[in-house]
């Protein structure tokens, strides 16, 4: 007999495991995966983000999950492949209440790395392409609102005469990104953005700030960028697009409106938050609005609060001290000193942007740091999935999220090491130079490089867009080790050294997410939820227990109806999706037992 | 032998036309057309748009622009087909200064028609998909601008110290879609539109008008409409997409600026244009500029002017009169007597929105008219290139155009004939319904129906949305014939009957579009010119002889460096590449021999 092509293996691995789980068999179902091996869960079985790991938590998650999804329908998507001994095959299936779509890749007949995920809810899918509104009823019908009248009167009833189901806090790309989401689903939602435009949290950065992702990397849903859209965005452009994107997702978007409180009514079941809204109001004048929403999602940002560390005499300083999010410009910094405390990529754009200005700079550099040349990253790190090449061989936004979401957060960091290890051997004289500078390089705790410290820690690397060279070079001085205190006129190091500066800038990054909980909730709250980000890797400021996804993101939290969204552009997209698919699922009562909602180990 | 493939056939013609094209022999290259054949052309041979209809007028057009053009490379695209005995394949070629892409059929080995139509420059193609811009440039780089800087700048400086090589006049969908080919193609270009913001032309019209056509007949280039974007555009929702476009595609876009005048300077080669600036302008107060550019694109609406009929008396009218154009809602009309004198889109548009807000509402039918019902105008007449159906089939937006592009108009009307007479067949009951009603109908004189009346004379017709059935049951009335004047209280009719009126909304159409050449240039110019739109099919409105082309439209006119664009969205798509292209040429100094530039027949 002739050896079963991948897309039979595949098919009839699938065909097993429906027929596994059609009769219970649930150790039967399991004993399909290998040793190694992962099922990897968003939404569709688990209404929860989560990776089962070995058969025998894979035989766990499936017999608690199965009997209320009651999955079907396994059916192969396209082709399967071959290669290197791993069988891969994308496939459609359907549970009780959604349509899913997954990724398996089986090595000698057995499953290593399983997905399913949520595509879209039976009878609430998104109306489009052939499902589009018509936008005109034909006929005639007296009384007849237009489209513009019924926009405006949106905008004067909800929240006001009609509660939002969702109440999304921040207008930055996470809560616009969601927004989108949750108005194709007709989730009725507000997002409150305390700027006075959709963009400005872009704006407001410093003047030469760009994007480190590139375009393939950082689509917003529903509509891409145009074809000549710069591979790197300068902050005013993709201000400029999310403005757009706002007003033509037809969002109902509070600018200049900010959360002041937020409590959960356990009696009503819903939340009651008061809001400021400065400008726009149906009234025209100011308002103070209390709105009653069922759920409240934070898209404050990944990055929390700015974090200023403490550092005796630092009130004494009689220059000026900036954190990096206030920090706008160089430009006024020509010919005077400047030390930049930090070594992660604001403290490096802003270091470059002062240099550009003429400034005589200083980094400060307290702890090692992971550096990777941007050309090099783009094209041995994502050229693969997010890059024109990708996209000439069918490998589309939604293809590259799929099989990104597919690799278990457990088996990353081994496949990660090559890549890394390829960069330091492509770039081994450049890091040279850095490090001959005095430069303190790292690749991450176990080599693994930029984007598991990204999931671990949201921390600690730069992406090398031209700030190395000043720094290899001296022209950026380097200054590295620990700080003793602040002096009147300058930073002092704790070898003795003295840092004479005009101005000092703290880029010395972002307080915990869930600082914004304790802020607008209450500290209770707050520990109750627990620590936002990172997998519980055990490596610095990731501490353990191993918790296998991102802590509270995009997924139900220990607080009924509380929400994080956040993340870079390409999570965002991604993650959006299962957000809103979860609040919709909920406003239209569909059963969602979440299966294993994650304990917490660690308050913030 | 077996028959050779569609793919082979192509090829085989291709090849031979290219050979024998190539020894200059182009007589032998017109053999290979068919008696009935049509070689239409989109610049990339003729610098100009031109159909040459039959093997003489082939080989004319060959042997006067093949030896300026020096084709080559005539490559197949993807696979030839077969259907009806028509053999029909894509393919690619170049010339001396460009890359090509053209349509074939052969019937019998020979060619019916061939489409051949410039797609980019040599050296000038956009910098798009892996040639977009980086977006930031890497390294270090003293005094370095922002994105946001550089667009300031331009703000300042283009049309003061620095002059547009192009002027479009108005900015609505024809000048906002010429922009972005401009723009892409990096022709400096000032587009001046009287509104205070982009898309006020849509908004500023009749509240319930939505786009009578589809969707997939309306994307605008560069950036297509969502998925979910409804069937029929409602007016607001299409002025704020064309709002977010201008700003995204980042186009030098002067509102609440109107051109007052404009004069061809001979000696210099240039335009002088008087524009004036009333908002926005870098000094913050009002400007009144003289503007320079070397090419002046007249994109003021295909539908010129405001046309008003004179009838006596028309003065003498107590109640309120308006131009269809000025309507904007029934509202205040309830229980009033309004008489809309007009039978095409909007007064059928405008009576539905009067009867919906209750008032009494009369329509003064003058002539027959074509009425098609929107749902089988969809299905029967653009359903094949423009629907879900034809994306699904792989059609897409530029596909189809190129379908629509490569049907010679003369061979246009046998084509739609059918169609007509299945439209007839299919909605008789409702044809039977308005007749009774006393509505005159007509399917164009040669029954070749609603595309033939609009390329021919751009008006004549009515796509249903509704109105039809207020008029066939009686609750809009209708009164069909002469009008023979206008009375203090409303109108009279040539056979006696008097329509009593408190409002009279004349639905009478525009004026030539060349009539705003006579407002802003002169008289003389705009004679010189001549009639812009229509076929010269001596049909009513068409005066012959036939001239094969759009007259003046998106082509050279007989004023140098005077050019005109407008259209539907589909149009002003499809065709504003070949305006932009054709300016670029010109800028960048490359050869543009104009073939067989238009004689004028008709003054206006």
């Amino acid at each position: 007999m002739p050896p079963a092509s991948p897309s039979a293996t595949v098919q009839q691995w699938l065909d097993d495991f429906g027929r596994a789980l059609a009769r219970a068999d649930f150790a039967g179902a399991a004993s399909m995966f290998g040793d190694e091996s992962y099922w990897r869960d968003l939404v569709s079985f688990t209404w929860n983000i989560k990776t089962a790991e070995g058969r025998e938590q894979i035989r766990d998650m499936l017999a608690a999950t199965v009997p209320n999804a009651q999955p079907s329908a396994w059916m192969l998507l396209g082709e399967g492949s071959e290669a290197g001994g791993v069988t891969e095959g994308w496939f459609t299936f359907e549970t009780g209440t959604s349509r899913g779509k997954g990724l398996l890749r089986l090595i000698g007949g057995k499953a290593w790395t399983l997905l399913t995920t949520i595509q879209e809810l039976k009878g609430f899918e998104e109306k489009k392409r052939e499902m589009r509104p018509k936008g005109v009823e034909h006929g005639v019908h007296p009384g007849r609102k237009s489209w513009l009248e019924e926009k405006q009167d949106r905008a004067k009833t909800l929240g006001y005469t009609e509660q939002p189901y969702a109440l999304v806090l921040g207008g930055g790309q996470a809560g616009i990104i969601l927004g989108a989401r949750l108005k194709k689903l007709g989730v009725p939602a507000v997002i409150v953005e305390k700027n006075p435009r959709a963009g400005d949290s872009w704006r407001n950065r410093y003047k030469s700030l760009c994007l480190h992702d590139p375009v393939w990397y950082d689509h917003l849903p529903y509509l891409p960028f145009p074809e000549d859209w710069p591979v790197f965005s300068p902050k005013d452009k993709i201000g400029d697009w999310l403005e757009m994107y706002t007003k033509v997702m037809e969002l109902d978007y509070w600018t200049s409106s900010e959360c002041k409180s937020a409590k959960w009514d356990d009696a009503k079941q819903e939340w009651e938050v008061l809001v400021e809204r400065k400008a726009d109001t149906p009234s025209g004048a100011p308002e103070t609005l209390t709105l009653r929403p069922k759920h409240l999602v934070f898209a404050t940002g990944m990055s929390g609060v700015p974090s200023l560390p403490k550092y005796p005499g630092m009130e004494d300083f009689k220059g000026q001290q900036a954190h990096s999010s206030g920090f706008r410009t160089g430009v006024e910094w020509k010919g005077r000193k400047v030390v930049v405390v930090g070594s992660n990529n604001s403290a490096h754009d802003i270091c470059a942007d002062l240099w550009e200005n003429g400034a005589d700079v200083t980094m400060v550099q307290r702890s090692t740091t992971h550096v990777a040349r941007s050309d090099t990253l783009m094209d041995l790190a994502l050229g693969g999935l997010y890059s024109e090449a990708a996209v000439k061989n069918g490998i589309d936004t939604d293809k590259a999220d799929l099989i990104f979401a597919s690799l278990p957060y457990k088996a990353l960091p081994a496949l990660q090491v090559p890549v890394y290890q390829q960069m330091k051997e492509r770039d081994a004289e450049f890091y040279k130079k850095l490090e001959r500078a005095g430069f303190l390089l790292d690749f991450g705790e176990d080599d693994s490089g930029l984007f598991m410290k990204y999931l671990r820690r949201g921390s600690g690397y730069y992406i090398d867009v031209g700030a190395s060279e000043l720094v290899a070079d001296g022209r950026v001085k380097l200054k590295t080790g620990a700080i003793e205190r602040v002096e009147a006129d300058g930073l002092l190091m704790a070898d003795g050294t003295k840092l004479p500066a005009d101005l000092i800038v703290w880029a010395t990054g972002y307080g915990s997410m869930n600082g914004w909980i304790a802020k607008l909730v209450d500290q209770a709250t707050a520990d109750k939820v627990g620590k936002c980000w990172g997998l519980g890797s055990g490596t610095k400021k990731d501490p353990g227990p191993w918790e296998g996804e991102l802590r509270n993101m995009w997924k139900p939290t220990q607080q009924k109806n509380l929400w994080m969204q956040g993340g870079n552009l390409h999570q965002n997209r991604h993650y959006s999706l299962l957000v809103a698919l979860q609040l919709k699922a909920r406003m239209e009562g569909l059963p969602t037992p979440v299966y294993a909602l994650a304990p917490v180990h660690h308050k913030a």
